[in-house]
């Protein structure tokens, strides 16, 4: 059973040139570390286009591994510790972390079986 | 390339019984509507077991369509003003709804040259 860190991002502040910002040090700063984070699978980040009533999200980044175990190891390295670091500068209250674990008797559809995908 | 409708849900009043009742009444009035939804590839649910900083978040719902205009049909769709009927009801000013397109360019891993999984 894959376990999956979420990641919400809200709007930080400075309008159009505040996110731009942010966009570019969460691509230049940020990502090159959650690349180097050991035991993870795969990373899926999603623009949010629309949103049905008051959210003020922008983005939403999954890192997905293979078992909470794997997932607590990656949050003891230090290129996770470091990410961290980088999160509190470029995003600064404005994220929201949770661990999601897949609900198999819900879920459903294309290559429900599979870890990657799940949650 | 793939779009997917996030619902996120917080916890609702009553404690553990509150959630207790949404859990059950997602799964049996919510949960049938929204498997009839047209369009609809694969469904997600996972549980939210764990938070890093403030986060009343307890489940998350992946909702995953080929595209856009697949998601636009489906949301014109009548199971899915149904559902949204439902949601209404049973989780009232509880969740919020954003829709998410994948950034490939951000993301890698397992798969990520797939639809279902991306974003």
């Amino acid at each position: 059973m894959s376990t999956t860190l979420l990641a919400l991002y809200r709007q930080p502040e400075g309008g159009a040139e505040g996110l731009a910002t942010f966009l570019r040090r969460y691509e230049t700063e940020h990502l090159p570390l959650i690349r180097e984070v050991p035991g993870l699978r795969a990373l899926r980040v999603g623009r949010v286009v629309q949103a049905f009533g008051q959210s003020d999200l922008v983005l939403v980044a999954r890192l997905v591994f293979d078992d909470h175990a794997a997932l607590d190891a990656a949050l003891a390295s230090e290129p996770m510790r470091a990410a961290g670091r980088t999160l509190r500068e470029i995003a600064p209250g404005t994220v929201t972390t949770v661990v999601i674990e897949p609900d198999h008797v819900l879920s459903w559809g294309d290559g429900a079986a599979g870890g990657d995908d799940a949650a």
